[in-house]
């Protein structure tokens, strides 16, 4: 299960980039992903980058620039694609919806339920293809990503905190439970039952949340992102930070739009926010004292 | 002549890039390049990008990973395409003749003469938009570039010497007249009399110069590139400058390919060498000794 077949790779930086097939129990069929591994024997942390609405791995592999920052410290990046593709995979024609679109769900309905179960394609299926097969540290995993990608790395890292020791996000649906292409999504792969679409919203995660899994919670958001008000609302995490007393780093940034040109301008700060927290020994967090 | 339109912006690190639509005169049509200039008010150096085969100005721009170190030395990066194009513009199906393959050239022949023009594109039309509509000092110019653009940038810099104070290049066709991409192309552009192509040919061009215009040239070559031996043969770079005296700096690196992740690892160091020399006063060389 574990098997993967490395398709491409290239040397960059101090390390190496290596597209990788694999088949996915989860998703019932073939997933790729791309990997950042630094030079070295490891075993290494690893930040798991979660991508938005219609891209593959690569948009982050090319346009984000994170190698070299990686590279310098020591940090293993992965990549998984959106979603699950190919002639036998239900799709919709809309960008939000079905191939490059998974949302990180694993959907209960209609045609997606045979092969869209991304919630348990990365929190097991793409985490076993790594650490069997790369210098990963199963004890130094984070997670990070951007629009419907930080809504997954937030709503990951909330509902599987025993796997992750650290959380970032660019430019996060916040609240797809509110978001036109959170609702459209998740009516479609969860059922008009909007009590069972509670934990993948992260303000609501957050907001309730009593667990405090992280010190801190490092999010960047342009404020010329021309969908900041109709479907990120970062505003909504930071009321519920307040509820919660969840710690949050909330930074907004003038003239940055929704772009890889925005990733680029602040990515070594989030490997870095990682690196940080992954190369420490753990904090016991207050709800696990003994 | 000189106007354009801007048809895209995004702010990336200390600056913001811009995707630019003018006509040229040279090529007779619409052109597109890309640049990216830095917050402040100039006049900044200019680094001019040549691309290689198949590619846009998109290329560089979206997987060099340039713009944080271009904006910490103040440098303005322009990226033209690599040829006319549109749908009344010759081309050819293979991707090393016609749209996408304008060898930095003034066709001669047959279809190509009535738009592949990209030698005083480049030299003329390109560098008059610029300096007409962004803030770039006319003064100091660079050049640079990758494959068939490691070849533009190295012999326009060597023909147009008085245009640049500064050429570097990746991964160049050192001498187009003895590598199958070179001679298809010129073959085609330029007719079959060789002796035309000479000048075209930056192997040629540094053995023949009693100029040395340059007091350095950088030049980087990945080991593990699969076209050094039939297409690009640095060797022939080294041999040209021992033969000249051309001061030459090829570095060679173990395990990188010929592709952007190889760009993206050394080009910090191509806009340092750039900026080094442009934010110099001009040291006057030997031949234009009072």
């Amino acid at each position: 299960m574990s098997e993967i077949e490395i398709t491409e790779r290239h040397r960059v930086f101090g390390g190496e980039v290596a597209f990788v097939r694999h088949t996915s129990v989860a998703v019932a069929g073939p997933m790729t992903f791309n990997i950042f591994v630094p030079d070295g024997e490891g075993p290494f942390p690893v930040l798991y980058w979660l991508s938005g609405l219609t891209c593959t791995a690569n948009n982050f592999t090319e346009k984000a620039g994170a190698f070299r920052r990686a590279a310098a410290r020591g940090l293993i990046i992965v990549v998984p694609d959106t979603s699950p593709r190919g002639a036998g995979v239900a799709d919709d024609p809309a960008v939000d919806l079905g191939q490059g679109a998974g949302f990180y769900v694993d959907a209960t309905q209609g045609p997606w339920k045979a092969h869209f179960q991304m919630e348990t394609y990365v929190t097991h299926d793409l985490i076993a293809a790594v650490e069997a097969n790369f210098p990963a540290d199963p004890g130094r995993r984070g997670i990070s990503g951007h629009s419907m990608g930080g809504h997954g790395a937030l709503t990951l890292a909330l509902n599987y905190a025993h796997l992750f020791r650290s959380v970032s996000a660019f430019s996060p649906i916040a609240c797809p439970i509110r978001s036109p292409w959170g609702t459209k999504a998740l009516t479609a792969y969860l059922g008009a039952d909007h009590t069972v679409w509670e934990r993948h919203s992260a303000a609501t995660l957050i907001a309730e949340g009593t667990v405090k899994a992280f010190d801190d919670i490092l999010v960047d958001q342009g404020r010329a992102d021309p969908f900041i008000e109709t479907h990120l609302m970062p505003q909504l995490l930071e009321q519920a930070a307040a509820t919660s007393g969840q710690p949050l780093r909330l930074r907004y940034h003038d003239g940055f739009d929704h772009s890889y040109y925005f990733v680029q301008s602040f990515i070594d700060d989030h490997i870095d926010f990682h690196a940080d927290r992954l190369t420490q020994p753990r904090t016991r967090p207050a709800h696990e004292a003994a």
